[in-house]
């Protein structure tokens, strides 16, 4: 009897974490992504502030499973799925059979049918994202040192950040802090101080996600690195000039997407129920309606667990749903005898700058410099091998000792 | 009375040491590069080859000159220069005055007049060229792996590299490595020792700027590494089906550039003698033919020294340079009374793969793992900053214990 085909999509960590799980599995495994590595997201936003490599939170998924001989690994777009026939079809047309389906191809940033504002203000969900920022961010400034005395530069120094989310709040910290303290002495004409960081939400706090006493902690920490925080504020339309929002125009090339998100296109070949961000309503087992043997985890699913909201788009989350995924498979479990998954909450962090940082473990709050270095410390303990955590470590002691952040670069062409 | 202007042109190794020279000499130094950063450019090939990552080996030269407050940094594009009105003008149409100019603006693979082929056959001279060569080469390993079952794979295996020279060979030993070593585990349908490197030399050795010995040496460790050599063989064509050589055509879409080089265009407007290569044919104190005050340095300059042949286009020279004309201005030493500049050629090395490498100090000749081991500390105290010697050391000791190469990462969009 042949052994029953698994197909994952995505490698991020729902999709790799179900991987590794069936590491002892009597399954075949074909991992499929788009990307060739296994992108550590919790750190992005420090790739799109100079402060990390790519190399640092990235690593080739089929060197994390470069052991393990039941999985195969394919770089590739899966493009639909198709339930009946049991088969996925990617974008240059092959088509993969399975036995077994996980679903975890992750969101994109969505800008609520203005898709047209990704060029002004683009979003941070991959490395080229992060790096287009951070191109961005850095040419801003060399064009007012050039231009300082040519023409009015306050521009190249505004930075608008849509969203007051954990993304929105890391971005608009590392901002303020690397235009504020790390470049001041780099420049010669343009004073670096006067640099403008200014965070859009369209709620009346920021991180809503976590209790009231830490947003107000948080808006405290960012307004003393000099972050300006607009609350109650929507943006109305965003150009190549700046940003409209509901009583001001803003002048700047400089606009970062840190609000909403959306399911993978894919899952609608699924033809199955989604909710308004186009993720899937699976079964308490993580399964789409009536195909037990097709599951969708993480950011593609909407899983309600034994509360009413649905479980937080975020690392823990989906890397639980792997492991739990691929228990059933591994088992064999009957759709009778599947316990609804379960998620763990081991609490939430993020973090506003060098030093500074908010976190919850179950209903203990905390700040500052002890959240910080917790937050280091599970960061560090997260990264997936031992190479990215020896290398994030490195960086970070580096930083945190010279205060500087090197990675600047500008490493496309540019119109200078 | 207003202090001196020197502007400089570049801020590679000769622009570089030439600012930093200039530390405690009573002038406003006005350093413009078209990148934001200093390149190390050495070991540029290991990012190519996914062995380092760009902020290893590039850092910013504004952050590099932060403390010399004597030095201003823009980045920018110099286009054209008038000796006569002693000004530089720049892409987007400023111009700045200059009492001293030192051009240090470097050099780019040539293709000797068949520029059509860069983009088949990209060369090695920016981290954007490094960045899209690692991600033609990772590209086609995915290829191979993906498109086994359904087509001839065997293009996707295959690298041509054009040029024998340090950098043709380093590039060579490298990618044999990664093929037939690092990520020989990292895939199951493709045999990645089937990978065919194919280096082709116009000349009868490679290395030919080394001695006899040597060249047979290097050729000896590339064989064992897998790579075939074709000496006296010339590149007729390429495109992006493959490279058409003297009597065969090899397909693949992996042919990497690395013989040939030509200084900086913006030469021309000048107005001098140029070599065959475009260099400026300069006086033995470096400056331009009848202005005593214009200096080129470095890959731009044809700098006889006290042989007959040109100083080679390599790091210790454009820094020796740089410092040399540093003095000069510094000392506002009239022409009469400058010495001729002296190259002090303190030995030249290659490395051809892990734990080996030739190298001559002098008349002392060398091979080996001692070689090797030389190389890394030669290049590990020349790399500019504390920060970039540190992270580099780190990868590589990583990399010694681990042999595995673990940056390769393809970041940008694809087609798969």
């Amino acid at each position: 009897m042949q052994r029953p085909k698994v197909v994952i999509i995505g490698g991020g960590f729902g999709g790799l974490n179900a991987a590794k799980s069936l590491k002892h599995a009597d399954v075949d495994i074909l991992l499929i992504d788009k990307t060739n590595y296994h992108l550590f997201q919790p750190l992005l936003y420090q790739v799109a502030t100079a402060a990390l490599s790519p190399g640092d939170i990235a690593t080739p998924i089929r060197g994390v499973l470069r052991k393990q001989k039941n999985a195969t690994v394919i770089m590739g777009e899966v493009v639909s799925i198709d339930k009946e026939n049991k088969k996925v079809k990617l974008a240059l047309g092959e088509e993969f059979e399975f036995d077994y389906l996980i679903i975890a191809a992750g969101s994109r940033h969505s800008y609520f049918g203005n898709e047209q504002w990704e060029k002004s203000a683009p979003g941070l969900k991959t490395i080229h994202d992060a790096l287009k920022i951070r191109e961005r961010v850095l040419l801003s400034f060399e064009r007012a040192e050039r231009f300082y005395d040519e023409m009015d530069v306050d521009q190249y120094l505004k930075f608008v950040i849509v969203g007051g989310g954990p993304t929105g709040v890391e971005i608009a910290g590392a901002i303020a802090e690397i235009s504020k303290k790390t470049m001041l002495k780099d420049f010669r004409r343009i004073d670096t101080a006067k640099t403008e960081i200014i965070l859009v939400e369209a709620g009346d706090r920021v991180l809503s996600s976590f209790g009231e006493d830490l947003s107000e902690r948080a808006e405290k920490e960012l307004t003393s690195l000099g972050v300006t925080i607009k609350l109650n504020d929507r943006v109305r339309e965003i150009t190549s000039d700046g940003v409209h929002l509901d009583d001001e125009f803003i002048k700047t090339p400089n606009v970062i997407w840190a609000a909403g998100n959306v399911a993978a296109p894919l899952l609608e070949s699924l033809d199955t129920e989604l909710d308004k961000n186009g993720r899937v309503m699976v079964e308490p087992d993580c399964s789409v309606k009536d195909n037990p043997n097709i599951f969708v985890i993480g950011d593609a699913a909407h899983n309600i667990d034994h509360k009413d909201k649905p479980l937080p788009g975020i690392a823990p989350v989906a890397i639980q749903q792997g492991k739990y995924v691929a228990k059933l498979i591994k088992n064999k479990t009957e759709v009778l005898h599947r316990k609804p998954f379960r998620y763990f909450d081991k609490g939430t962090m993020a973090t506003i700058g060098r030093a500074k940082a908010i976190g919850r473990i179950s209903r203990l709050k905390f700040s500052g410099f002890p959240a910080w270095l917790l937050w280091s410390f599970v960061h560090i303990m997260y990264l997936i091998d031992f190479r990215n955590r020896y290398m994030v470590m490195t960086e970070w002691m580096w930083y945190y000792i010279s205060d500087k952040k090197e990675i600047r670069l500008i490493t496309n062409k540019t119109d200078l």
